[in-house]
């Protein structure tokens, strides 16, 4: 529980002050983005986003699986997103292993067939970003014309480098 | 393409004060968070995190599905993360509609079948966050003994209540 007491006492600190109560649901910018997990990215501040301005979804390396394109569907149907973004990022762990490999490491700790997990590694940061929009575009039950665009961001520098 | 250019003049900005270019991949305060994509839900504000301390996993719903309990395995096993906390909040839009409803629509809209959609809609929040957190401790391949933190957030007050 080492850092349960320290996040209850900052959320009662944030209470505070909190000015977004009016907020509804619906994202003000009409903006959807899905990001990878990793900790360098305050997707928020490197956007200049606001609290209510847009979705943002995010999972291992920013892969546009079956559970992002879920999220996107939802977010432009029911909440009226209209821009995707796509952001993958230099020093990303998902370039750092294969797949293959971490399912025998969990195979041999857990003692758990491990056949069936993909973990979605890849050795191409800039290929990935594309694949990850391209995966999106040929969605069948989001509109063709709805603009996805991708991006790398530099870990190292802050900035961001349009891919697609 | 409304925002494209708004989001790239904002990043420009962000990056002249970058100050984390230091920052290595694993998350300094080991925690990983998983929570819904809504954008009210400012997640590192509302936990007091600061940029490098935690791993962001957001999905529609804030659901424990197999693509985030993917990202939690690599969070834990490949970048050491020791604390997992589920988020879900009040006025949520999964809790609005029936995944049966949505599907009709899209089929209506894109004449495609939808029936493999699942969309994860749900009729009680507390209940659901009760499910996601089962869902991820009894996954094999992460430790029995790891702590798994469920909440509500309240998004007309700002506040965290704890479910699990």
């Amino acid at each position: 529980m080492a850092e349960l007491n320290n996040i209850l006492v900052a959320n009662e600190e944030y209470s505070k002050s909190f000015k977004y109560g009016d907020l509804r649901g619906p994202p003000s910018r009409k903006l959807a983005v899905l990001a990878c997990m990793d900790a360098r990215l305050s997707i928020k501040d490197l956007l200049g986003l606001s609290t209510g301005d847009a979705h943002i979804i995010r999972n291992a390396g920013g892969i546009a699986t079956d559970d992002a394109i879920r999220s996107l569907i939802i977010s432009h149907e029911l909440l009226g997103t209209q821009e995707f973004m796509v952001i993958n990022h230099t020093g990303c762990g998902m370039l750092t292993f294969k797949d293959e490999d971490l399912r025998e490491k969990l195979k041999e700790k857990y003692k758990a067939n491990a056949n069936g997990l993909n973990f979605h590694s890849f050795p191409n940061l800039e290929q990935n970003v594309r694949d990850q929009v391209d995966k999106i575009k040929s969605t069948p039950f989001l509109p063709k014309d709805i603009p996805v665009y991708g991006f790398i961001y530099d870990v190292k520098t802050g900035k961001l480098a349009r891919v697609v």
